[in-house]
């Protein structure tokens, strides 16, 4: 399959041109409560946004102030879901200081959606740029100092924005950047209740787009989301395939802890290389944390499992923990799996809180996100004062 | 699986009290060859607009001139493809007068895409007499009277336009319906040429959404297309499972006339029941034609078959004709398939024509749409003089 790449000729996207445009019109700071309340994502004062076009390339960068977009009702956005985004958060450190995390993994991934929907891939090192320097500008106030373990939220997109009807590459796009407020979501009372998702309905499949983060995936989620929901369940397990295979949960990455068949501690989650599921920050740095600190206790294993394995551990005792892995979720405990007929108590930790390794999880990448611990993956950003 | 049904207590949306606020800034009317040609698709001066709001239901309809829509760039049909569309043309009759052709389905279908991704419904009803009062306005000077056998095309459309970076039903939706010019597809010089799907890429799946009208289908399937664009074929021959079972055409049905083995003449088409491919509604009247008025001699048939089937056929000699059938290609002669190393030629008319079926196909329901015969199909749209 050839990818999309720009011809050479074109202007590339260069964050050093950003220019400024500041909001004469700044609006005040809701507090965290009020935040997670509001019915719309409450964003910051600026954006960032950059015009492309096939034959032209990149424009310069604008930080302007927040507000509409204005699109032609033929924008190939509009009817033939040409986007795709990433999202990662801004952590207002015990220290004071604001921080990414791994913010050029998600550069790198917003470039292969990117490429997978037929739309411009701006390079990851010119994304990061236009980050912190939105951050630069909004973070101090939006995230003032004394807000500390609080985040902000960041929503890379990019949309084709070419009035044509036909169904083609877009030969214009948007790339832009916001920051609002998500609430936080890793606090589940009682932890996660997951439901199978329907024999009738599957996420993503092989030679579909299910390791993209684009728009194709996510709609198309919502109606058994939406039932899971009405029946008391925060999330649908996505299986696959004739034996069900446990995929996702819901929009972040699904492991397990259990004990072996031959009673060695195990921690699982799904495979990459069928690119059913998404190449999840949160689980490529759980793994990855798990295999140098707690290697010599625990094997870290990505592989295909079903979810009759799941329910023959449950029948045997053999189901030590489960966690949501992602971006927007965290490290999410889950206490319970409805498959069909069969109800699956998972054990949660003491109180009620994380078992042992989902709260070490918990724990050793929230030091590197709050700044408790120094580590390569978190990356502090200048703000303005 | 439960389907999206609005609250009885919002406001049904209603064609009768639609608003007009005609244009100040009546646009000229290109010829037909400034419209095919045109990077940008051309729009009347008009569009319908009605807002949706989940507690609330429909506002008002308005018939307002044409222009960009604005929406917050947290709009949920920017990130998670909550949109859906239709497509259908009003034919200049050799009359004079305007038709629609079996708008009820479009609605219809609508209806059900909606439902997939999570959108209101919109009754089919009133879509009709919605599309119908803009065609009043706009259709007498867009495609003048003596511009006899053009057409114009109609393109409503739902987009989620809430303002939540939460993975959601849409809370808030627009409705739209926008009308210009499209080229004329059916008249490939020396036949469409098609390539099979590459084995790393499949456009959809049983459990999946290949049946609905949503953007989540179109996207992803353009890097495919693009590769085929680029290797000199109009459009990909989307092959489906271990077998290669045929679905789709790029975005129209594909349909085969062959002798089976039994010598019999047989039309053939991929079936619905596995809800792969789009119910399209050219497809179904070709079928319902065909069983009508060829019955005797040509045996119909919807059933999953494979690539190999084509193979073995051509090896045989039985291949007699193929066609693409949709709204925007019409009926469309397929005079090759390239399916990996195999170079599968089928027949074509005289003179490079369409094959006997195909031309009927094609002159019966161009009779319908264009007013040479009667037919229960056709809907004629009064006009403003």
């Amino acid at each position: 399959m050839t990818s999309f790449t720009s011809p050479q000729a074109t202007k590339p996207l260069d964050a050093s041109e950003l220019t400024y445009t500041y909001t004469t019109d700044p609006r005040d700071v809701p507090d965290e409560a009020t935040a997670a309340k509001s019915k719309d994502t409450i964003c910051t004062d600026h954006m960032i946004i950059a015009r492309w076009k096939k034959d032209i390339g990149w424009s310069t960068p604008e930080l302007k102030p927040y507000g509409p977009l204005s699109l032609l009702p033929t924008a190939s956005c509009l009817h033939y879901a040409h986007e795709c985004f990433e999202g990662l958060k801004a952590y207002r450190g015990d220290d004071g200081k604001l921080r990414l995390f791994r913010p050029d993994r998600n550069g790198v991934r917003l470039q292969m959606s990117a490429e997978r929907i037929s739309l411009p891939s701006p390079p990851a090192e010119e994304l990061k740029k236009l980050i912190l320097a939105l951050l630069h500008v909004d973070g101090a106030k939006w995230l003032p100092k004394h807000r500390a373990r609080d985040f902000l939220y960041i929503r890379p997109t990019i949309i084709g924005s070419n009035s044509q009807l036909g169904v083609q590459a877009p030969t214009e796009a948007l790339l832009y950047i916001i920051v609002g407020y998500m609430p936080r979501l890793d606090m589940m009372e009682g932890g996660k209740r997951l439901l199978t998702s329907p024999q009738d309905m599957v996420r993503s499949w092989v030679g579909g787009f299910g390791y993209a983060k684009v728009g194709a995936n996510y709609g198309p989620s919502v109606l058994a989301t939406q039932d899971a929901a009405s029946r008391g369940f925060h999330q649908v397990l996505w299986l696959y395939g004739a034996e069900g295979e446990c995929t996702e949960a819901g929009g972040s990455n699904f492991f397990l802890v259990w004990r072996r068949k031959d009673r060695k501690k195990e921690m699982i989650t799904a495979p990459l290389d069928d690119h059913l599921i998404l190449d999840g920050i949160t689980r490529r740095s759980c793994i990855s944390l798990a295999r140098e600190r707690l290697g010599d206790e625990l094997e870290i294993t990505e592989r295909k499992f079903t979810i009759g394995e799941v329910l023959e551990a449950s029948n045997e005792n053999r189901l030590l923990e489960s966690f949501a892995a992602g971006t927007a979720w965290f490290i999410s405990p889950i206490s319970h799996i409805r498959h069909r007929e069969h109800h699956i108590d998972i054990p949660m930790g003491q109180g009620d809180g994380p078992g042992e390794i989902t709260g070490k999880m918990k724990g050793w990448l929230g030091d590197i996100m709050y700044g408790r611990t120094e580590h390569e993956w978190a990356t502090i950003v200048s703000e303005k004062e």
